[in-house]
């Protein structure tokens, strides 16, 4: 269903060739309206992708009427002739469409540094537009992936109205693992600043909480797209929970393919004095090398946790720390607590509590373990 | 030589049953005087080892005759219990020896979460002081290897005096990669507060500034210990240098014998508007996993150095960076330079050069590649 299971859109996907081995590498969604309203919210990496800072310049307006999409290069670091030719793109799909160049986001992700191959492109956007469909939703996640092994997709519905959302990539918006790309679309009638505070807050915790290697994309980039042709209104807390939940879904495939992962982390950090100090332990725990190959190797190695606590600077005494793994209290009050061969880590999800004794605040942050796996697969692609 | 190159030290290193393999875990350094002054740095983690607790009280007073070191157990997260063993460890070095154990410091690394065997390690304390010589240097630097494939020694010397040292571990001060245990030594009659600064000094642009996988240590400790055998006050600077160039020696060891690595990476940042930014720069290239994976696979990924770089707050453009890999400048004004095929990557050292074009200051951080044989050695090694 993806981003065509709310009314007002179409979509497509389609081989362009701009990636050589001819899987599909270019993706389009209209917004057929009667509204264009749209947020985006974009990697916060300052050395940003050409179609990056086309995309923040479109939303400034806050109308998209259509957004476009490639895998096969990202079309980053390519200085004025990427910026050329995103604006190029956006200016094919306009008159294909017969919109304004304006409102056409666009979005890459691939090989950094490479400029795009416009002869294949151009002629692609021609194709993709000539195969847009209510049903092409499907066909517009599976041709943005790269090293994804599945597409992600997931739709959420409210009372008479819909939210949707296709996803690529394996991390996180800000910082982001490859480039996480995803477009969101609801058929709503919500104007554009309700847009932008619901993608916020989801973001916020969601994909802003999944970081699977620490490191940051050039290209993130989450947009949400709003019809109005379900000519519902929500209520605006109901509608940004729907869209919490698609991106919460979103999120968590992502996780679940992350690049030669064996295992999923979930990092729960609570009792901190802020959700500041929360989310600063649990990203520290989340980006421990050490931890991460301890818990490829299933042993509850609860030191490592500490050691990783420590490097923060959040409210706590290394004395009152507890830690559970998998439900076992392995340390309690900073030291040996209960036997770590009681804890069972045989299973793909990991849960791993950091107590911080220090208040009432939380968060969760969702890594993977580190593997053979994730060095092979990184060390042979170049990115 | 190590630590017994310099006039007034006898050292040891034996067997005490620490370690369940048999091999050398317990290390003791004497200093005879005439004078006891010393300095210390240690980890800037929060949740200290007990040893790390004890040693830095013991530095307050600027005063140290002994230094007691384990391998086989990093006695930390052992609560009140560990810091009571530590304490007892000194005593009974001072008890042997005939000091006061207010001026014994104590060091340890190895598993994180265990109380040591004190029944072994006591009287390996006798021992080892059975077994003082002038010539344990090297005996001392074997026994407080852990994951360590070579023992780490070096020596300077000035005119009339020396400096020398031992060190383990593969990995920085703060933050640091498994535990680094210093001992540096000279016969310089140089004060505590000169030793300070001398030893501060140097650690900053040394063990600081080695960073081979971002993680840092619970029990991190760098000594250095002044006997004034030598009767010579060597010139401030002059002495600065010396202990600079041990420490840079080791570092360069450390990072030369680091857990799994195949490739040394020189990661120097040029031209920035201060040494922090350029620090901070540095420090982000040298922890981007999928950097340093491609750097695994020989790979001259330069977009995965400006992703790096974008994550930083320093002062730079985005279009006017540049970065050189081997040599050859793969990236100019943010996008591509020249033909990343010139760039050899056969050896074993790489240097990167990454140049903000945004001031005069410079610096350099040491790390490793990402390997699977890193995922091996941690997946199966509790530390």
């Amino acid at each position: 269903m993806s981003v065509t299971a709310a009314k007002g859109f179409t979509a497509s996907g389609i081989a362009a060739g701009i990636k050589e081995n001819g899987n599909p590498d270019l993706a389009l969604v209209v917004n057929n309206g009667p509204e264009l309203a749209a947020a985006g919210v974009f990697t916060s990496n300052r050395v940003k992708a050409a179609p990056v800072l086309w995309s923040e310049q479109v939303l400034k307006g806050g109308l998209v009427s259509a957004v476009i999409l490639n895998s096969g290069g990202a079309n980053a670091c390519t200085g004025p002739k990427g910026f050329q030719d995103t604006h190029a793109t956006a200016e094919k799909v306009a008159e294909v469409l017969g919109q304004n160049a304006g409102e056409v986001a666009v979005a890459s992700t691939g090989l950094i540094g490479l400029l795009l191959p416009m002869d294949k492109l151009l002629p692609g956007v021609e194709q993709a537009a000539a195969q847009l469909s209510e049903h092409g939703g499907e066909k517009a996640a599976i041709a943005i992936k790269t090293t994804d092994s599945v597409h992600k997709t997931s739709v959420v519905t409210g009372t008479g109205w819909t939210v949707g959302g296709m996803a690529k990539g394996a991390g996180m918006l800000a910082p982001g693992l490859a480039t996480m790309l995803v477009v969101l679309t609801t058929d709503a009638a919500v104007e554009s600043d309700a847009l932008d505070r619901a993608l916020r807050a989801a973001t916020r915790t969601t994909f802003d909480r999944v970081d699977s290697d620490g490191c940051m994309s050039t290209n993130d980039t989450v947009l949400l797209l709003a019809s109005g042709a379900s000519q519902v209104t929500p209520d605006e807390t109901e509608f940004a929970e729907a869209v919490r939940k698609v991106c919460d879904d979103l999120g968590q495939q992502l996780i679940r393919d992350a690049e030669g992962a064996s295992k999923d982390i979930k990092v729960e950090v609570v009792n901190a004095a802020s959700e500041d100090d929360a989310v600063e332990v649990g990203r520290s725990i989340a980006r421990n090398n050490l931890l991460k190959c301890a818990i490829h190797g299933e042993d509850p190695n609860w030191g490592r946790v500490l050691s990783a606590i420590g490097t923060t600077r959040a409210a706590f005494e290394p004395d009152q720390l507890n830690v559970a793994i998998n439900g076992v209290w392995v340390c309690k009050n900073g030291g040996v607590g209960e036997d770590r061969d009681k804890v069972d880590m045989r299973y793909r999800e990991v849960h791993i509590v950091a107590d911080l004794a220090a208040g009432t605040e939380t968060a969760t942050i969702w890594t993977n373990d580190l593997t053979a796996d994730y060095v092979h697969e990184n060390s042979a692609y170049s990115s």
